[in-house]
């Protein structure tokens, strides 16, 4: 097999010249957004597995929570409220505890989220070598926008200020610790570890953005990655200022190499990247307020070089990284 | 684990009272039908994965045209136009073939059907024992359908006809005769395997019964199942004369038993199944032609009794079944 990405084969094969009633802008983007003609929707949909997204033995009520939160989050990127949920579920068994307990977690999210589970489909999953495929999870998530409104990728323009919300890299850090591989203080475990289990959908954030942020994405793949998905499709190029971007306590205690891999290149913290005219900061940072999420400015979009992004240390420095942005088919051989 | 089926676990688990801000209706039907505020739209999603939806070594492009299919058929249950659906999809490994097959049968049916592919995810399955479980599909569907209006489960009242389109029992035939359980003779082979491999979601029926219909599901686990879940909700029961059932001539060449077994029980057919009050008789005909889909009256919805369905034979005899509809958790042990 050649090497191709996710991204390759969604491009390769799933790329359609649109038809039909309804009018769509987005593809490639965390949601879609439809003019239904009745009315402005937002709908996103992500697969998740047991041992792919989340460890084999993950917590069932964690599971639950997340797999709707990373579809509330793709919501949140393009400004809508939420109101829909769809969940396909395959069962490599029937687990009564394992299914009480996903759906505690999944409908607690939910109802804070106003987000109704309005249909789904269970099914068993299939066998290899004589053993079930572990819990497969696909959710499809679906919001209302005002006419005319909605954030995309697209819309980032030289001059524009990049923002994120809260802080980046903890969910990454919290797996290495997990693994054993890196470690921090056991005080400063279980905040870190949450930001794993527990991601915050930025919903009230998103729906403030609308309007004065230019293009949005949630970081799912990695800061570097998600902001590469805006430029690319925006056409420009960025300069990131290390020492702005946002880490919790637990990440600054690690080394500048795993903070610069954690908060780069670790991915599934599902905040806000997004860009706005400077003319539009107050308003930012309004929004940053009502919302109750810390929004930080992190840098610039410059006109298109062949460089899509560049990381400086305050000495001017730019930063090297190992790894890229997680992509599920990248290390196909 | 006690007994219990997919149905039982939507029940137990993921059933709530509902919330939020969209309105809707038809739980446990093959759609939901929801109000957004500014319209009315049909939702439904289904799961299917190689090895257990469709044989492990079946044609990509059959499997991406019906994919697509069941779900058209849920929303041509509920009358809805479809306009849009979103694809998540889990690979073992990527192969270009495979996919590009796939997509080539999932897009002939959605440019045939005017629903547009506006979004998806891919992923790669997880593993078991060193090996990745085979292609898993999951597609959400959405569709119009006018304010007000829209078939469910519910609504079926003593004394109306119970009507199906097509024939039934077609692709369960099929499946027996690839595994080499049943034969056919060669000539009608082709027609058979077509019916299990590109079912027709009867769109355009279902669209011209909003109105018409009191009553409707389409036939995925069995006549008798999805007829069940009908008078299930409705709170009736139906008597069904076995001589009216439409069959194929490929089916009517079959051993009594078989044909029972499998226009019965065999599920897969994706026709639909609904009632109506004899007075819309002509109208339903009239739909069935502007359609182009043959329907046919089987039986008479009854005032409720302790069993569900009974079928009778031209001497009043009734047909006795060793099998149920097709149900992925029924047989845990």
């Amino acid at each position: 097999m050649a090497e191709a990405g996710e991204f390759q084969i969604i491009e390769k094969f799933f790329t359609y010249q649109t038809f039909g009633a309804w009018k769509s802008q987005g593809v490639g983007d965390d949601c879609a957004i439809i003019d239904t003609g009745a009315g402005r929707i937002a709908v996103t949909c992500d697969m998740m597995a047991l041992g792919t997204h989340f460890l084999p033995d993950a917590d069932p009520e964690d599971v639950g929570y997340k797999a709707l939160a990373v579809n509330l989050s793709d919501l949140a990127a393009a400004g809508a409220v939420p109101r829909a949920f769809f969940l396909s579920i395959g069962l490599p068994r029937r687990d009564d505890g394992w299914l009480a307990d996903f759906s505690r977690g999944l409908m607690k999210l939910a109802r804070e989220s106003g987000c109704a589970l309005l249909g789904g489909d269970t099914t068993r999953t299939p066998e290899v070598e004589g053993h079930h495929a572990p819990e497969t999870i696909s959710i499809t998530a679906m919001g209302d926008l005002p006419a005319g409104m909605g954030l995309t990728r697209k819309g980032a323009k030289p001059g524009d200020d990049i923002w994120v919300s809260g802080t980046v890299g903890d969910a990454y850090a919290a797996l290495k610790c997990r693994w054993g591989a890196w470690s921090v203080m056991p005080d400063l475990e279980p905040a870190l570890f949450a930001r794993m289990d527990r991601p915050t959908p930025r919903i009230a954030l998103g729906q403030a953005l609308l309007g004065a942020a230019s293009a949005a994405a949630d970081i799912s793949d990695g800061l570097l990655a998600d902001l590469g998905h805006i430029l690319e499709r925006s056409g420009v190029s960025a300069e990131i200022e290390w020492e702005k971007i946002p880490t919790s306590v637990a990440l600054q205690s690690m080394t500048p190499a795993r903070q610069h891999e954690a908060a780069l290149a670790g991915g599934d913290d599902y905040e806000l990247i997004f860009t706005a005219p400077p003319s539009s900061a107050e308003r930012i940072y309004e929004a940053g307020l009502l919302s109750g999420t810390p929004v930080t400015r992190i840098g610039r979009v410059i006109e298109r070089t062949s460089r899509a992004v560049t990381v400086r240390t305050p000495d001017g420095l730019p930063v090297l990284l190992v790894t890229e942005g997680f992509d599920h088919f990248r290390n196909e051989e």
